[in-house]
């Protein structure tokens, strides 16, 4: 697989491929907003109610290899996996690859090992009040960049995904309260992009933000526990000497723009992944968001594809479904890095995907 | 520094010095017994009460340069610091090693980034009743197995040191029902080692252990959540393919024990560090522990000294108090194969307790 880069600097992509054939650690940060629980937000879980509990179900699922607090099977009635059976997949075959999931707010902590980031609080909806307590984005920015000082010691690369539900709609929030145009230009999990739900959300939080709010204030008013998370992770790792992948698709621009109010030093070390998912979406402007918000970061997407899957629940990816999410993206690109090849991969995919729908009736069937 | 091989075979553990050279990941399992409340256990603590916390002030300490749930100065009212002291000043020379704190029952979670290890647990008074939930020690067991099979992926060593105090009472007990004489042969923060009292509780334990008891039936009822989740991180990290250091004392005899119950194999990948205070310790006996539980298993210790110390708390390690915990004689193993030199050592050590004592008056006067 080739990975190929859409913007900013060619040699700090280099420096980030080589750094993923070292010492590498893959950390997906998890955490709810219940600004999911809107109707029409996020299509992540089998109803609104049920996405706050999507983060808890993926990360019990990437490290057990299944959900443990339900008993349920990681993939949509339609037959769509979670991203995390990409991530997973991966790790089978990366297996140098340290990884962890952190909790950063769940509704509900995992009952697999984790790291706890505390206070672990999940976000509000951000259309009703604030999303966290005062303070809050700061005391999680703190921790996680103490947890990245402290277990990234001796790595030359840590790649962070995200699993939040509602994370794009809270990242377009989080984008415009710091002056970066983020409405419309937002992925979403969905085929179509619920920009114009999105835009009320938005627009009824950032009525509430104060003129002059830090980032952490805005962040505490209009955002949620992870994007604020995967910036302070992002910060501590840099600053004991890794490089720092950001694994995923818009949401890590809300993260690019949090790090560059509160650390701009740390981009320097920083790249986003995305997948080719992402990169296509029409409906959604990564490049244009990285380019703008830290110019040089390096976004990169690696040439994967799932169009000749003979599962139609992974051929609905090539359709516009799910994307990105669980550090996906950043999976490919480790694996591209150490010399897998699509055939390798796709195998990989398949095989996870038919392990996890084994009798699960049509979810698994050929189509 | 030197480290000195006492018992087990020579080979193993020269390739666990070649694998501290590698990378290494150094991990502290934090957990509570109410058995150290009992007056006289323990010393680990300002009073019998308070000593339950003091995993929870250790791993913060160790992480976050200081405890956050109490304001404390980790240092007794006699100016004896916790043995982290060492571990946070060698962790300072050895900049590419990761650490973490595991949460696998305090009483109180850490309030710093950690792995949290479900159902996270503290152990009730072995003389009391049972010591754990029925099926808590399993379950404990296996998602340490599974952190350590996740989370130690790419490290050639994870060294794993532990916080409870009561833990070599309790450790005692453990011993004893898996068929090792444990009684007058484990170690105590006291100079005093209390074999009497300790011996009381432990037969009140023992008492209730059903005959032909499983290992982790066995845990349950006199055991604590520490041991088995060390036993558990060994086994994950053995298999795949890091080595194993158990850095402690006498405590990690019962999780060898553990371990040759619960999974044999794993034994060939372990080897013991240990403080020197610990191996001339006359009330314990550690290397008989080693050498009957698990024959080959290497148990050695660094040469390192606190004797030409300027601070009187430093040197009454000397005198025998404390001895050992939170991973200290690991920490000494690693720097010792790092090629760090005792006055490397002890400055750091120094500089650390200056640190936290500064502004205590007596503590940190010179003697």
């Amino acid at each position: 697989m080739e990975t190929r880069l859409v913007v900013g600097d060619a040699e700090r992509l280099r420096a980030l491929l080589e750094a993923a054939r070292g010492p590498t650690l893959f950390l997906v940060v998890a955490g709810a907003t219940e600004t999911s629980t809107i109707p029409g937000i996020s299509i992540a879980g089998p109803s609104p109610e049920a996405t706050v509990l999507t983060p808890t179900l993926d990360v019990e699922y990437l490290v057990a290899g299944r959900p443990v607090m339900l008993d349920v099977v990681p993939v949509s009635p339609e037959g769509l996996p979670t991203p995390a059976v990409i991530t997973r997949a991966v790790l089978s075959l990366l297996d140098s690859v340290g990884y962890a999931a952190v909790d950063a707010g769940c509704k509900f902590a995992p009952r697999v090992p984790h790291l706890a980031l505390p206070p672990r609080r999940p976000g509000a909806r951000i259309d009703e009040g604030p999303a966290l307590p005062r303070g809050t984005a700061e005391r999680l920015y703190r921790a996680a960049k103490l947890l990245g000082e402290t277990i990234a010691r001796g790595h030359s690369l840590v790649a962070i995904g995200e699993t939040i539900p509602g994370g794009t709609t809270v990242a377009a929030a989080v984008l415009e309260a710091l002056g970066h145009g983020g409405l419309g230009r937002v992925s979403s999990s969905s085929a179509r992009n619920p920009h114009g739900l999105r835009r009320r959300v938005v627009e009824a939080a950032l009525r509430r933000l104060r003129r002059g709010a830090t980032v952490f204030e805005a962040v505490d008013e209009v955002g949620d526990p992870v994007h604020v998370s995967v910036a302070g992770l992002a910060a501590g790792a840099a600053s004991v000497g890794a490089r720092v992948l950001l694994a995923g698709g818009t949401q890590m621009a809300a993260v690019l723009a949090i790090l560059r109010a509160a650390e701009p030093g740390a981009l320097a070390a920083v790249g986003v992944a995305t997948t080719p998912w992402i990169i296509r979406d029409e409906s959604s402007d990564l490049p244009g968001l990285v380019s703008e918000i830290a110019p040089g970061v390096p976004l990169a997407y690696t040439e994967f594809s799932l169009a000749s899957s003979r599962y139609p629940g992974l051929r609905a990816y090539e359709q516009g479904y799910v994307k990105e999410g669980v550090g996906a993206g950043g999976a490919l690109f480790l694996a591209a890095a150490r010399g897998f090849s699509q055939e390798e991969v796709l195998a990989a995919v398949e095989a996870e995907y038919e392990r996890i729908t084994r009798g699960q009736g049509d979810a698994a069937d050929r189509g």
